[in-house]
């Protein structure tokens, strides 16, 4: 359903080609400042690189149309609404089965009554009110600090890089192969200046030439979690942020802490190491995350993110209408790689997961 | 919370060493048959093994107490309870504080009050509830078949597979080096009969005499699911698969289809052609789910265990009443290798979500 | 919170005074026609009268931004949005604490921070919304039928009743004075050109001239409700009715079938004889409902509402800046009467279980 | 559904004649002192009476399974188990459909696969789960007092009332004529110890004689409730409470406040004048809620009671095997007046409510 969170609840709206897409933030407690131009940082960090990502550019202007009064929530459901200009319908049929794409389970879904110009619901364009729900997110747990960085682009993981709960400054070469299978990962500023790595911007511009896509892995780390947030038996820290990321299209894993990894240690080695009563930990196999309740350190997980499934090469595929196997070759505005853009909707739905338990606790 | 689920819901209570533990459901169609026999075979799964798991042998008898009237589900909420029989509270005390363990989490959490009596709610005891759920909900969707394997014990990947659920003697050599990275995997027949192969037994006996623990990777196949199964925008499939799973203690990492792997491929190669009308695909990447929704392929996914925390093994941590770092030893009855009894776990959860998915479909 | 429903859910927004107020309609089916149009005739029926409701007069014009293509449902959350153009914030202060008003609680509810500018998320004008989801809810379920009447305003119970929801001219003395107390009640069809009789006319006049204000009762008639909706044992149809309907301002009471009058009969008396195989019931004193689901005959209840709280005539209350008791009269826009306006309301909420009732069935 | 409560939860399972049933509370904080003993007085409020009830006996002792420890609430879920030990279960058929009773609707909702036997889920016996949930919202609130008393049996509005909640013999006089309608109303202290006023008992004895049943009104008063219980926009306070009111067996109407009868009062009668600036207010016609939220006055709502449908007196209804309208007489064991035994079941409801707004807010 297009609503997730128990006491800080997001319901979600629109459509890629509607005129507005939206979210409804229920659960904020009143009197926290809040203003349009808040939104910005964020909603710059989603927009689409210079390379790599769609040519649909859209304003994202976010009007914020109820909840907020003289600058300050009021306590009441917050909507958030963003205009989408920048659509161009005639790209798409209802004709057309994609591989892998949302068009054959929405089709036999809503029985040929999905709206399928720009994917309809299953569009990354409604990633935007995920960001935009997690800037008010991020206001309820000031205190919380998100970092995000790719760790690989099609394969790629970068020399400057490294591992698993951040940067170590005195080792610049800690990379560990053992960890995350062969990946050397970077971990990188969450701001719009940074930039790619050349090995992975000259494979972007292969790939772009070829009409094709590619993937991603991103990782994600949460300073400053309070002990005790996640609710046994079936609300686990893990069960929520899961819940929320796979919601995000084209995501198709998740791992914490040490993750796949983990299952190859044996148990003393896997196990971390208490060094004070506020239960900092030597190691951080668990990922912040003991029996599914946070433990005060770094909450740490990665995420798959696939290669964008629409792309401008030939593929092979069923044509339900010559009821033929056929090539298929469509041209449209795509991402080459949406996982660029992926990392600031990561942290904002683990934000709105957190201000949740934050409001349970 | 201690609920899951919409349309078919499932409530667990019980405690490690309380007289009884439970799982409540809800919502399952009236004129089922169930008995209590229908639970033996998969409880009978997640018992203890001869070799690699706990000493704590309970007899799991099912008592259904509601929601039966004749053999056949009324309608109402099916409960069912077993008894704790096996216990011994003088292992445990509140003063341990166990590195990884739920010790820390929950004694800040509930203050000091909670239950740590065998980990309490904690437990992997718990799960039990969860097989019996799934057993319920295998009832509502009979169509759909739950197959899961054992990929790993201890970064161990064998072509002898495997125990628990089975190995298929009529294709030994049906390993599939392209899917799970670098991993053979074999699909093996859930039956009680198999074995682990032998290096992995000659593993678990070393970390057996070691007082250490292992950890394994275990997947999980669902075939004949109908298309159409998931709900946007936050209940897609994965998003409920990923919930339920992570619910079970000890799973630190899931991916759907090729998983991580997916994020090297490119788009070209990661798309699955349809081949027919009813959306069977020429490769499976996705694992059976586009867009958060099944497409009618076999849902593929699979899961990463840790180790057992609790180890017989000496190690270091910081003792909370010294308020200093320390060896520690903790002689228990812990399951050397959880992961072993995991995989009927990890298709009840499955079952459980699928069977939400149906009634709500 | 501001989401009510489970398989039907609708999540309300917007305040009094925010630009746009707005409803979103989750879990409705893909493949039913839906226009603006078809919101016309409700959003009427809501609007002011010429006489005994608000001066505020809104266009209402419903502008569909999501989940609706081609003109018909997508399956997708379908929002709907109306201006709010004519308001006149002026009118309003923060320091002001009307008696029996939202202003007390959401003052100290809110810390001070909720919006207060005409009664905020607390307004009447809200209900707009549930009207716009009962007008998409009705076209789930087709065959259901709904019919409101006025019983009484201020107490008056004409047999010339009743503007609104209309007179029967056919059977201007059909009232059943055994049924509800010593009430006598019309029941009459939903139309706009009704008027009300002229005791009432004269007694709003008055009660307009005096500053003061009124309330009334409202029946809400189903009919042709299947057999079996209610979900035992916490979601009995009395229960989820109620809760939808104490949503709406004002409403103080609400009774199914005989209501409070059966609590004087007998046994004998109270039950309804069943004379079919379809459950069809010579007395229908359960009001359609036995156990808390439907037996298929009309569901039938009737709601208190409280005369507006708002009114232009002098009261006395604590002053919380002057800490005295003190006079005051407010001069403002108000609904002398409310109820007139609210049967379509009670309809909307009422289909809007229904819909959500069938879609769990 | 089987569950009720957002973040202090209930979910009920059991049937009449299930050998056990039960409820689990789920949210209770940890650290709160229960045992079994302390459910004994609202127990054996809701037992029984010696005359005017069922002659069903029931031990009624309460087992706690899960989520006490050492005398301490532990933070994980509360099941606390009741057997059934009196049943009678030759008494019931499947092929009996009683007028106004479950019968006809639970046989059609479930296909005849529901528990009949002493009505099964729709048996008053569940009430047992709703009290032994209410002792332990209590104690989370325990600064907030519930009194019920019995405003009217079968019609009967007596001075010297009443039973169950118990008369105050201090205050003989103290009925309020003006509160509800032209009823007269005492208060009563919920003790054990009170007897039914002589003309009740009078008409007890004639209405047990003709083998007939009697309903009644109850009214519940609570105070010490914060200001800001009730969550706009559709978790009013009386949405909330009204929900789980409904769910008890044979409720038919509720109101709050002046109820009905406000719609009869002008505005500037109904409205109550605040006091201080703790928001006391002169009357109390609201019922102590001001759009759906708790203004800290008394909350008093008033519930009406349908006589108990099986009655052993002759009724005629439609008898399915024979297709005909026939004259039906059944001998069981039911209580002439349940509304007797209802008001610790108000309170309990009523306690769940506000133990869920406390932790919510």
């Amino acid at each position: 359903m297009n609503s997730f969170g128990k006491n800080f609840r997001i319901t979600i709206f629109g459509e890629s080609h509607s005129p507005l897409i939206g979210i409804t933030v229920d659960g904020c407690p009143a009197g926290i400042s809040i203003s349009e131009q808040d939104f910005y940082e964020d909603l710059k960090r989603r927009k689409p690189l210079q390379f790599g990502t769609t040519e649909r550019k859209e304003d994202d202007f976010p009007q914020i149309i109820s909840g907020v009064f003289n600058g300050k929530t009021t306590g009441a459901a917050i909507t958030v609404l963003f205009e989408n200009k920048n659509v161009k319908s005639e790209d798409y049929s209802a004709e057309i089965i994609r591989p892998s794409h949302s068009d054959f389970v929405a089709k036999q879904k809503y029985f040929g009554f999905n709206d399928f110009r720009g994917g309809g619901i299953f569009s990354g364009r409604m990633t935007v009110g995920i960001v935009a729900a997690g800037v008010i997110a991020k206001k309820i747990i000031p205190e919380i600090k998100f970092e995000s960085s790719i760790i690989s682009i099609g394969g790629i993981y970068s020399h400057l890089a490294h591992r698993h709960c951040g940067l170590d400054p005195q080792s610049p070469d800690s990379c560990d192969e053992s960890f995350y299978g062969n990946i050397k990962r970077l971990r990188v500023k969450p701001t719009m200046t940074d930039t790619v790595s050349d090995d992975i911007l000259q494979l972007l511009e292969e790939v772009s030439k070829d009409g094709d896509s590619l993937g991603g892995v991103i990782e994600c780390t949460v300073k400053n979690v309070p002990v005790g947030f996640g609710e046994p038996f079936f609300d686990s820290l893990e069960s929520m942020i899961s819940h929320l990321i796979f919601s995000i299209p084209g995501i198709k894993g998740i791992e914490f802490g040490a993750g796949f990894s983990i299952s190859e240690m044996r148990g003393s080695e896997a196990n971390d190491c208490f060094l004070n009563e506020f239960g900092k930990t030597k190691t951080n196999n668990s990922g912040g995350i003991n029996a599914g309740i946070s433990n005060g350190n770094d909450i740490v997980f990665r995420v798959a993110i696939r290669p964008t499934v629409s792309i401008n090469k030939e593929q092979e595929t069923y044509n339900f209408s010559t009821k033929q196997i056929e090539k298929l070759k469509i041209n449209g505005r795509n991402d080459i790689c949406f996982a660029l853009r992926t990392p600031v909707i990561i942290e904002a739905a683990t934000a709105v997961v957190l201000a949740d338990c934050c409001l349970i606790k």
